[in-house]
């Protein structure tokens, strides 16, 4: 993996380097989720405990359901001297809005779990095996001494808890139950998190997934099961399209699929496709023959043209990867 | 609490009289759960690695995604001389089938995580703030001096995340993380399981859970959800009724819903009704006044009549309790 120019550090390097910084910046990625926005919010509150001039910037709103970690968000109140990225990859997911541009030229700090990282920083913190970015940010305000008050905590057990489907994921390691264990410890409110993040669906969202259970099928002898929402549909249910994305588990969770396909309505028409499949069965393989890409168990693509032309054009490849010399059907 | 004339015992007083017994049979509970066959399919290696006599007994049978923990179900082959049982909270919970009222009647050791536990056992080791019977479990292995093999952790770990919705249950505490961290680090296959015990639904459940919810209503200004599934769609779907169990927490899961009713009508005619209530609203004191009962956030009764019968009785009882002075609206 090329991590470009930046230079590696280890947690206590990082951590003194922040703690040598003043007038910090820190910026989330784009269409922010839990990890980010947590470890934004409590990288805020141990800068902010060390008495440092500190503010949280990201391209996108704060999701509501977020709006408890409330750090600061940066108006243009101090000039920033370190800007430190938080979860974020590579320099594309930064967006560009809220005068993103301005400082996501030049990073200085980055402390990320994505093993891809493009290494845009000066300096990067990065653990590929870490669950969430909240693992590794867990130990670096360890190593700045600063005490993990309930806040603290929480934030950084809704990064852990959201990247890890409730420690669902195949990403969870022993050490990421330890963190869990050791944020509970520091008075982090579990049981209210745990409602919050995986117990409180919009009204709209139940009527999106109402809708689209009623369109389930199956395909290829059950071994592909697809479901799929309208343009039409998505606008009359009034579904935040961001709150379908954990649709796309569920076609892959019925017993016997070994490839599950959500297909979503774009507003300009065209379907958005996402493919998730059981273990040994390649989505990315499947979603590159039509232009996409992904990761080995969660992939997608997107076409043009009517429903039924990318039913078809999908299942084709999806047919095609089952039957594959490699697999065993 | 009334513990009966049970001796309580600590981890190590437990561990002792296991390792100084032989001829064991292990007792799990009816309807039998992840804890109980996690429990005693670990207990079961763990008392043959010191080449012990010993099997298991279950009045039903057990599920089929629980078949990987290969217990030595007991077929009569020895004489039991000491009889243990796991996550039993009380002797009516042993059930009636397979020969179990022979040997339920007198029970001389119990593992249990059950406050409520009615101390039927000789000698017990209860400790109700533990999430699962299995992270007690844990405990009791390693005070035996029996190393925690991968299937041993498969089995413990099988009833620490299905007791606590993995990990998301109010119930689940620092030392939960710990013990699932230790199983973890004992090679226990965490993204096998949780695929398997998580996100492996028949297609039969697929088909009740979106007739159900097709059948969602709201009422009292949206502080109320209801589901419902009559005996005809519960048949036609095909489902096994027991996995119906889960979609209890589907109507309370809703934005601004404080209690959310669930109907299943029984095979009789008449209809159980669970009810579910966010935090601050008491389930059982709405099922108390119908004749029902259960815990403050999960409750249950059944009603004779029909549908809307049911509906009528169950929605007064809460507008009741939403509405009552020690509420906040």
């Amino acid at each position: 993996m090329d991590h470009g120019m930046t230079e590696q550090l280890n947690v206590q390097q990082m951590a003194q380097r922040l703690m040598t910084a003043d007038n910090i910046l820190i910026l989330c990625h784009k269409n922010p989720d839990g990890d980010t926005i947590g470890c934004g919010s409590a990288l805020y509150c141990a800068l902010k405990a060390l008495d440092k001039n500190v503010a949280v910037l990201c391209s996108d709103a704060i999701p509501n359901r977020y709006a408890f970690t409330n750090a600061h968000m940066f108006k243009g109140e101090f000039e920033p001297q370190t800007v430190v990225a938080v979860d974020v990859a590579s320099v594309q997911l930064f967006g560009e809005n809220n005068g993103m541009t301005q400082f996501s030229r030049h990073v200085d700090l980055c402390i990320d779990h994505h093993a891809g990282n493009s290494g845009y920083a000066d300096f990067t913190l990065l653990n590929g095996s870490a669950a969430a970015a909240a693992e590794l940010l867990y130990e670096v305000i360890n190593a700045m001494g600063v005490a993990i008050t309930p806040h603290i905590a929480d934030c950084l057990y809704t990064g852990l808890a959201t990247d890890t489907g409730c420690f669902r994921f195949s990403s969870t390691t022993a050490n990421t139950h330890i963190v869990a264990a050791k944020l509970i410890e520091a008075g982090c409110h579990v049981e209210e998190l745990n409602t919050l993040l995986f117990d409180t669906k919009p009204r709209e969202r139940m009527e999106a997934e109402r809708i689209a259970r009623n369109h389930l099928e199956y395909y290829l002898d059950g071994r592909c099961a697809l479901i799929y929402l309208t343009r039409d549909e998505i606008e009359q249910s009034g579904v935040d399209p961001a709150d379908l994305e954990e649709l796309t588990s569920l076609p892959v969770s019925i017993e016997g699929v070994k490839v599950g396909l959500t297909l979503r309505q774009q507003p300009g028409g065209s379907y958005r496709i996402s493919v998730r499949t059981a273990k040994g069965v390649d989505a990315c393989a499947i979603a590159r023959r039509l232009g996409g890409g992904g990761h080995s168990r969660a992939a997608g693509c997107e076409l043009l043209g009517n429903l039924e032309n990318a039913k078809n054009a999908i299942l084709a490849e999806v047919e095609a990867e089952l039957d594959a010399p490699q697999e065993e059907a």
